[in-house]
């Protein structure tokens, strides 16, 4: 992997510089406790197996611990005072939670200009909140309401009477089409395509009419949603995402279902209209939920997994293959499965053995299908 | 789920004011009988399960009859007279048809402006029919024909000599690309792309070589195409879909696909290159056709399920899995499937058990191999 | 199909007009050698099944000679001199590729008029190259940089201190992140998303916390991404797609994944984070390859196949189901598995029948359970 020369870590733009800082600012900012020298300066963060001696690393799990001490970090935050191997550190409990906070901190994406650039469309019935940045190419239309400090990407669509809550971020040609609300600290990557109307149609006989879909989609505070990831307008009523939930790139979430709080949602997954996820489930990537089916609280469907319409999952259970079965049961299965052709001809076998024992009279041994 | 006050129905802005109307109306508009008073006034439409007395609701199937009693709707459109349990009634062949009709008459969606937005890019050898609305941020580039009172929406690209029809509407960021056709009545929805060039490569020995893309996309009268979907032109000649099919979000067609009149494509599907889609076939979501298969008319290919190239579907079949059986196929080895492991060990026990009855003397009862 | 009128083989614009040109200037562009009069005058190119006298046509494999004789085509690219019927005729070693060549020369891609579109929003910090063209509505933001004659179509984001490089194409709303890298001869389908923020969360007790992304994406020279597909920015360092690789639509390629030269990623496959493909590896449509796989060079992952998170793949295979087994083995078990219904219930039969026997005295021949 060719790194960047120079101070930045990688590529990406920070807004303020990402300059030194010692241990002991880190172990403030994260609420943890310093082993060694706290006036340690570190001018980096990388991973184990790429930091040098001016980087700040982490340890995020037990079996990282083996490789601490080939990585050439300067520090490291860790969950115990054992995991550094004697070098300084920061001892928090979750060490990958602080280091979220600290990059929050210390490399914040850049932020766009306030105001609404030369080249924006912002109607004159559109409400824009203090700190709100607009840049060029993107539409608030009639009615919408930006929350305060949020900023609206270059080619949004903000539709007639949509909402926006404050400090959301609105990346490049995302869409939130009319009517639709977002609540505070949501995120709309890339593409990404709020309130496009459900995909209902009734055959009349001759064609499939459409039926207008008349309902809106809602985020919650905390929401995201990935690149180019599409949640569809209720027929009636809404689309509801609760708070905290994260859509991976490329989902798509169907009319008038609803996801519970913190739930995760890996790209490429999708759930038909009506169907309603708990609190805290997890979708693996590409798995499909038919319509109408209902997902207990913190189940989880593993990779292209597939719940059949009107199906039902339990609270808590781990289910794989298509239709979902619980993921035990799944491999075991599956690795039947893969032995399948040759079971299916011993049994032809053994079919014939039986038979002509039936038919034989003294005992056959196993030499005797030989002659 | 929380409802706006006052007397939207919901978030989404109408045209007009989705404003009280009689029982009468709606008859005479969706061409039904009326049980009841024609002069009963309703001021909303809602589920049964969320309507109030002022509220129309409607039944759609036999198995919605039994929720009418505990629905505070005050009048319904239904099928049977009998299913509106006494209650001011419309009755019509068909109810959810009768539905949408009345949807869209009383509450439809808002016409932009039309004309040219101030911020909208259109050549000067653009054709633009009478009553066009292009908004802000779209380019119509030269030698593109935009027919009569079609909606062009912010952000939307139609490229050099591209066809749009009458009466169609291109939502935000939509894309079709140069020399694509598109017939009356289409919908392009957010973000979708129609005429990116076909993935079409060919090893030199050296790397792949991009065989150009030069034929079309040809949407016929009255197709819809999901949000962020994409439809690609074919090598030579035109990708085609037939009039009066729906597109569902994030679905894929290759190029030189032909899909026919009338189906229904399920978000997240897929087809590849070449292949055939009958008329009235229906994909439901993230479904896969090969590239080359022919899929007979009125197909049917359940959730997740893949049809290999080159392979083919009678007409009317309704088929599951991967690679693709019929239905009822599926679903009874789906339930062997959980089963196997129980199966194949027991088999093994079997197994033993001939191989001692063929060599052993006496009779061998299920008892003996606990002894 | 219907067809155009006129000189057009299809309605996508050239740059050129395709005008009428000799089997000589075909076979001297090529390197292949003429098999009749190399002053034969052609018009137009078409597919064996829709050439007419006028259009060159090609033999791509062996089993599309026998349509050679039922094709009015008036001239043949053929690998082999017996391919051509007897027909005027280029030989060469790989006819598709020379098709290919051919077609980039004369009916190349129409080019967008150089320079910056009024309507674009190109930042004074942002550095363009010789030849650059910028559409309407396009942005290019702050220490971005395009290289010479690449073009930058309508509604493309190119964001802070990103690289463009030389002979680029990015199609319409293509969206390049802060930072983010291309290489030259880079084509970016519309609505394609580069740098997303990679789906990198850690519960905190409490919500899911973001995980700052700080890493960039590099594309390496040659390399296509195709319509609304993304490719996701790398927690640190890069997410990286090797020099020759082609993704088509609505792939997913998540945070820190390495893909090698010359693969092949077909629509709406997806390969989650870390994960590791080697040289020449092929995913076809809607495959999906598990978190911190490693997938071998030139490894081949069927339609809808699924390797699991931490799965490794040798290199060469070809692999099909999920988990994903060998092709071969796959096959055979499908097969069973469509017919293990009734071996299920045969299995029960026998081992009553063993039972029976085990118990019972005499011989039981295949006739008694029918008493």
């Amino acid at each position: 992997m060719k790194k960047g020369a120079g101070k930045a870590i990688n590529g990406r733009p920070a807004a303020a510089a990402r300059g030194a800082f010692s241990l002991g600012e880190l172990a403030a900012l994260v609420g943890g406790a310093v082993s060694g020298d706290p006036k340690r300066v570190l001018t980096g963060v990388q991973p184990l197996d790429s930091a040098t001696a001016g980087d700040l690393s982490w340890v995020a799990e037990e079996r990282n611990v083996r490789t601490v001490s080939r990585s050439a970090a300067g520090a490291l935050i860790v969950g115990k005072l054992e995991h550094a191997s004697g070098r300084p550190a920061v001892i928090v409990a979750n060490p990958t939670a602080a280091l979220a906070a600290w990059l929050a901190r210390w490399s914040p994406p850049p932020r766009p200009k306030v105001g609404v650039a030369s080249g924006a469309f912002v109607h004159s019935r559109a409400k824009l909140g203090r700190g709100v940045s607009v840049a060029a190419g993107a539409t608030v239309a009639s009615g919408a309401r930006v929350g305060a400090r949020s900023g609206i990407g270059a080619g949004v669509f903000i539709g007639e009477g949509a909402v926006v809550g404050e400090d959301c971020v609105l990346f490049p040609n995302a869409v939130v089409l009319d009517g639709c609300i977002l609540g505070n600290r949501c995120i709309l990557y890339a593409g990404a395509v709020i309130g496009s109307d459900g995909f209902g149609y009734v055959w009349d006989g001759q064609q499939h009419r459409k039926i207008p879909q008349t309902g809106i989609v809602r985020l919650e505070d905390d929401v995201e949603v990935g690149a180019n990831a599409t949640v569809d307008r209720a027929t009636f009523g809404e689309t509801l995402v609760r708070r905290g939930t994260k859509i991976d790139n490329l989902v798509m979430i169907a009319h008038n279902v609803e996801v519970g709080e913190h739930s995760i949602l890996c790209a490429q997954a999708g759930v038909a209209g009506s169907s309603r996820l708990g609190r805290g489930v997890t979708l693996a990537g590409q798995a499909g939920i038919g319509d109408h089916a209902v997902i207990g609280d913190r189940a989880m469907l593993t990779g292209q997994s597939g719940v059949p319409a009107r199906g039902t999952v339990a609270p808590g259970a781990v289910l794989s293959g298509m239709p979902a079965a619980p993921h035990r049961e799944f491999l075991r299965s599956a690795a039947v499965l893969q032995r399948l052709p040759e079971l299916a001809r011993r049994f032809e076998e053994l079919a014939r053995r039986v038979e002509a024992l039936a038919k034989g009279g003294g005992p056959w041994n196993s030499e005797s299908r030989k002659s």
